[in-house]
């Protein structure tokens, strides 16, 4: 079982900063929203799940901390700058905008009860749906799986990145921990910031499975000599076309998958789908500091001052996808009827 | 112009230490063959051309050496022994082996003249050799160029990996040096020595042209953005069919190519076609260390004791190469033919 990444104790808000790992396994309590923008945009928290979850706690410690601070606050304006200001942490996983539009629906309910008790309750309630809609991930996922299949991630989508069971990662701990499966994983490590071999490796070593460590170049040839059954990675945002987001590389692999006649699937809660954008053109990519991919642990590895480009994500056009994993079950194509009517089972 | 990186002086061999790049530009005087060998085998000299040279210097210091240390030896015997062990520095670079065969016809001549003498000038000569088919290399490819064009490269193949002119950049260096084109370049990082980041990033800047590193799980998104008008690499191995093995990654960026109607173009001497290997299934990959995965410059990057994939090469089937580019001319399909015709221009 993955290990616990944010989460709310005796009214307190703890995450496990990500980006010691697997190095040093660092506990932080979060006080401010100050703290939280910043633990989201450094990636302290990361994976689209895991940042929803995140930015609810943020607007609670806001409100919490201003109770304390300033009797008399106006909290609901507190509430509401602490949503806008989050909002500006991450521009890609919808997750993000996704928790906010949930914890302004509470907001504006203006109900007698404490609205800082109100929050945490929110906050808590999307960090249990989480854990609750990966299970169902998992469950359904795991059906594609047999013993013996050797499945090839990208990055990071596993407990790590969620409020606990993960999201592409699940099925191989449902296969294995529910089902007695074998499953062995091929990690690409995940350049810039190395989630993979950092964290994916990491969590499945942690939990007893077979995990080996690649470049990212070296999926190609992984899969031509015939040692990958399937890939399942995760997604920071699905368009309603079925078009996705996810972090850079992941379209790279897409390409060698179909190549090789490898299915490829995308493992995400419905959280993460977007039908408000229409395909994968619409959404924000964020490029981040050229830092990320000229300094590997502050260590130079170009010389100075070169030249670098640094998106975050890519986008993968849906006729890549086998098909979607979501908590309602398995997405086949025509993904854009399909994704929606998963809304409403 | 690039740098100098193996060379001969007053009858001294020296080589830029290139695991240093760029942070140090540090020279080393090698005077045993035990050097040598460690040279190559921690890439200090790499690239395939440049491994050709200093494996024939390799047996000439082993023989000048044996010479002062120990009059009336066999130096003969000394220099075949020194060609069987140099052979067995790295396996998939076939300019090793086609060099080390020059040098034992050379052995074998058993003229009256000084064998050292001999083996000496047979090293330069041969790096004489090289410089000129690198600037041949360029002219021919540098017509494939027109002004305001961006070159993909995988790896480096430029300056550093040959006696000097490079493969994959002499055309970027001859249209931009003799036809003063306006030529940029995309540089893969190149994971996981980082010749991308570290070589071509520095040389090409050293030379004033325009290069921006990416990680290379960035490639393909990339050129889907329209950015990138051609890829030129280099080769270690090309076989009579056109199959070839480069550094790993560059199937990705072969498939990329292809998928998004981007012109792929291999760029390597004659020495590097190995007419002796009907195709890439047969070309020796060398597996290297796990640490150079699992740590980056001595920092560890994923948990102790993962498993790790290390291929240091791929082959790319020939049906993904546009054409050829050697000191002889442009070679487009059927390969089979158009590469061993080269030999008898």
């Amino acid at each position: 079982m993955p290990v616990k990444t944010i989460w709310s104790a005796n009214g307190d808000v703890f995450l496990l900063d990500q980006t010691l790992l697997p190095v040093r396994k660092e506990v932080l309590q979060i006080a401010t929203v100050e703290q939280m923008w910043d633990a989201i945009k450094k990636l302290r928290v990361r994976g689209a799940p895991a940042i929803g979850v995140a930015a609810a706690y943020g607007v609670y410690v806001a409100v919490k901390k201003e109770a304390l601070d300033n009797v008399g606050a106006d909290l609901v304006q507190v509430a509401r700058q602490a949503c806008d200001y989050l909002a500006t942490s991450r521009p890609t996983a919808v997750n993000l905008f996704w928790a906010l539009d949930r914890v302004r629906a509470e907001i504006a309910k203006n109900s007698g009860a404490d609205l800082t008790a109100r929050l945490l309750d929110l906050a808590d309630r999307i960090r249990t749906e989480d854990d609750v809609a990966c299970r169902e991930i998992g469950r359904h996922g795991a059906a594609l799986l047999k013993s013996g299949d050797t499945v090839l991630t990208h990055c990071n989508a596993g407990g790590l990145a969620t409020a606990s069971y993960g999201t592409a990662l699940a099925p191989v701990y449902y296969a294995t921990e529910e089902e007695k499966k074998h499953i062995a994983v091929y990690a690409d490590e995940t350049r810039p910031l190395l989630q993979g071999a950092r964290l994916t490796a990491w969590e499945l070593k942690e939990a007893g499975i077979p995990v080996t460590v690649i470049c990212d170049s070296m999926a190609a040839s992984v899969m031509r000599s015939g040692r990958i059954s399937l890939v399942i990675v995760g997604a920071d945002r699905i368009a309603a076309n079925g078009d996705f987001a996810n972090k850079i590389g992941t379209y790279m692999v897409a390409l060698a998958a179909r190549e090789h006649g490898i299915p490829f699937y995308v493992a995400a809660p419905l959280s993460t789908v977007d039908l408000a954008v229409p395909d994968g053109d619409a959404i924000p990519i964020e490029e981040r500091a050229s830092e990320e991919v000229s300094e590997i642990q502050g260590v130079a590895i170009a010389p100075d001052g070169v030249q670098v480009f640094n998106p975050a994500f890519d986008v993968t056009p849906h006729d890549f996808v086998t098909a979607f994993i979501t908590e309602k079950g398995i997405v086949q194509p025509p993904f854009a009827s399909g994704l929606k009517a998963q809304f409403f089972k």
